[in-house]
């Protein structure tokens, strides 16, 4: 484990001077030490928040998720871009291991609330992500109203979902404002990242639902090995890579002809919380388990094949004149082949959320998915799956969003600058 | 990632006949060559599960936790053992790094439910640990009734646990029949583990609740470094430890003179899952936060001291008369000097479980603490944080758990194996 850069030096002179009057022993002096080892030994690197596209979408998919939403309690256009001005500052240097150093009132030594909260101080960055997006309440509230004055600019693309079939929503985990998705190989480190947004906002955003994901159902790059969901089964084979750069364009990225300005370069994020009935699954045959997925469990591999990255054929057919991949099964229903050539980039993540007082655990897939225009790809992709998909014998979405993520900040800018424009 | 070695020759049979059926690919045929791999590659090693003191107690506490207790909903005590059979073989082979293969109805090839749930094929065991251990409420009904011909048999240290200042129990979060600790590097291994238990459990015991910890929050070997708890400060600086093997007799470890025979060599577990109110934590000063954990936040080392292991001088005064280290501060309530020398075995980890609905994260610390008697040790140093403690504050115990955990399992054993007998 290695140190990472503690308190500014503002919040060193902070401590310094609580140390004459408390007998503190050096807390920053200490971590500023130990902050030049940091830089040394974290192999991993920081993943670089600056760029054409926001950190934390194509970046190779970390192992543990902490997303969260918010919702705006100020109607102050100015205090909002106040906000977002903090947290980009803030977001760029805990992104980069660093710790925050200038938020938080500083009445004198030792007096202020220290101006990072401190639980991840000898951690290194893990690859730490931030992303951004906003919601359709940012736009407009429940009657339609402007709320800052940027309601002409709500991307046409970021509709209001539709409800699906055995959409069983709840609203306390539906929504929001603002998304945020920390993404990172240590728990620990997205943790503290969401938590001190929240401490940033305190007064601008409140949380509205914060959802921790254990382990990546997705890979986002062909370096990286397919993980399994919580139904055993690998999941993601096919999914969009960031080897694909020219489908990206195609698939993932806003363009300059799709609009508006400020979204060119961005993404929209649809999250759906599916609650997994695992105990159902786990008496389900393996044979059955296989056909609704079409897959085997142990290989990955589409039935009929013996690998996992082989060739799907759909046609194929055993010998009593079977399809081998039955005509509902998850992965036909789910391929672009079915659904006009639409894809996703998808990153969803395993959740255990303790259990839900039938005995049962609360556990399930916090799905994740970006894309260039969801009315053409999550949402017919979803009609058709809530419509025929087998599997949702053993699933239940449960929490729902979708959020317009802007291209990437360059340095100086903010998150959403160009929307405030 | 190494792969483990998958399902069992009696799964490989019938995922083979599936495959002729369905065409499937070799699940399990791919998954036992890889298995291969797996001892040679996985240079953490698991941790072996027999021996005289049950894993995952004094074992370098791992980094992720899942928790859950399990009511028991039959009455029969043959059932309740063929259980803990069941569940021992289980353990012993998870914890190995391979998969379950002897459990599930087997009614033909590939038509059984796979005899593994498959999440954590493809992962080392990633020093998974699982850790049993007796309520109250396993010996004696709510009315005082022997439930399993276990009454005369409860240790008189399993005491009910009393209601301590402050307490805000939820009773969906305490108590339970049987607690599993399970400790992983890795939390899918943890989460497979739990719910294998939970599955196998299937009509003879039910989750009664589950608890995800994402970051340990204490050492229990002098080769770890101290990590941090919620609040940003070094947590479990002084706590026992591995190497201190003479303390942990004494302090740790039920001995032949306390009986009852079948925990020697066993110790008992306190659960509390404690809410931290991170968001009042955040916006107090770093001299208070250092006055009332009676540390400083950024070395962890006692007020007026330099280094986190440096003793600590309770008697110490500022240059102004007063007392460096606090009456009332946390360090000093908790520490033997003050407890009739009580010392605990703390294995906590911090949680965050979404929010709370008034827009805060529901976070805080889920502690674990093993000892030889409750009723010296966790009582009343708990009676006297919770009457003195200013951390209180800032904090609030949500959920109360005790177990009797018995001593190691030996090869042909299984867990409570004593008890019954």
């Amino acid at each position: 484990m290695t140190e990472r850069r503690a308190f500014s030096r503002r919040g060193l002179l902070g401590a310094a001077g609580a140390a004459v009057a408390t007998g503190v022993a050096g807390y920053a002096a200490h971590s500023a030490l130990a902050g030049e080892e940091s830089q040394a030994t974290d192999t991993t690197g920081p993943v670089e928040f600056h760029g054409t596209h926001q950190a934390g979408i194509v970046t190779p998919a970390q192992d543990r998720l902490h997303f969260a939403t918010f919702d705006v309690t100020t109607d102050k256009r100015e205090a909002v871009i106040s906000l977002l001005k903090e947290w980009t500052a803030a977001a760029a240097l805990i992104t980069a291991g660093r710790d925050i150093g200038q938020y938080g009132a500083v009445n004198g030594p030792g007096e202020a609330p220290p101006e990072d909260t401190g639980e991840a101080v000898g951690l290194p960055s893990a690859r730490l992500t931030i992303t951004i997006g906003f919601g359709p309440s940012f736009f407009v509230d429940a009657k339609g109203n402007d709320r800052f004055g940027l309601k002409g600019k709500r991307p046409a693309a970021l509709v209001d979902l539709p409800h699906f079939i055995g959409d069983n929503l709840d609203p306390n985990r539906s929504g929001g404002d603002i998304a945020v998705q920390a993404c990172s190989d240590d728990p620990q480190v997205a943790v503290h990242a969401i938590r001190n947004l929240a401490r940033i906002g305190f007064g601008t955003v409140a949380v509205r639902y914060s959802q921790l994901g254990f382990g990546r159902t997705s890979s986002t790059s062909r370096a990286q090995t397919t993980p399994r969901n919580l139904f055993g089964f690998k999941d993601g084979t096919n999914n969009l890579k960031l080897e694909d750069t020219a489908k990206l364009e195609q698939q993932l990225w806003v363009q300059p002809e799709d609009g508006p300005d400020w979204m060119v370069g961005g993404s929209y994020l649809v999250s759906r919380r599916i609650r997994m009935t695992i105990e159902t699954w786990d008496r389900t045959s393996l044979s059955e388990q296989e056909v609704i997925v079409g897959r085997g469990k142990g290989t990955g591999a589409p039935l009929g094949k013996a690998e996992e990255f082989d060739p799907i054929d759909f046609e194929a057919k055993n010998s009593d004149g079977e399809l081998k991949i039955a005509k509902e099964a998850h992965i036909r229903l789910a391929h672009p082949q079915f659904n006009n050539g639409a894809e996703l980039l998808r990153r969803g993540y395993n959740f255990v959320d303790g259990s839900d007082g039938l005995g049962r655990l609360d556990a399930g897939l916090f799905f994740l998915a970006y894309q260039r225009d969801p009315r053409k790809q999550f949402i017919p992709v979803q009609r058709q799956l809530a419509r025929s998909d087998v599997m949702n014998e053993y699933i239940r979405h449960v929490g729902s969003g979708i959020f317009a993520c802007p291209g990437g900040v360059t340095p100086g800018s903010y998150w959403g600058e160009k929307l405030f424009a």
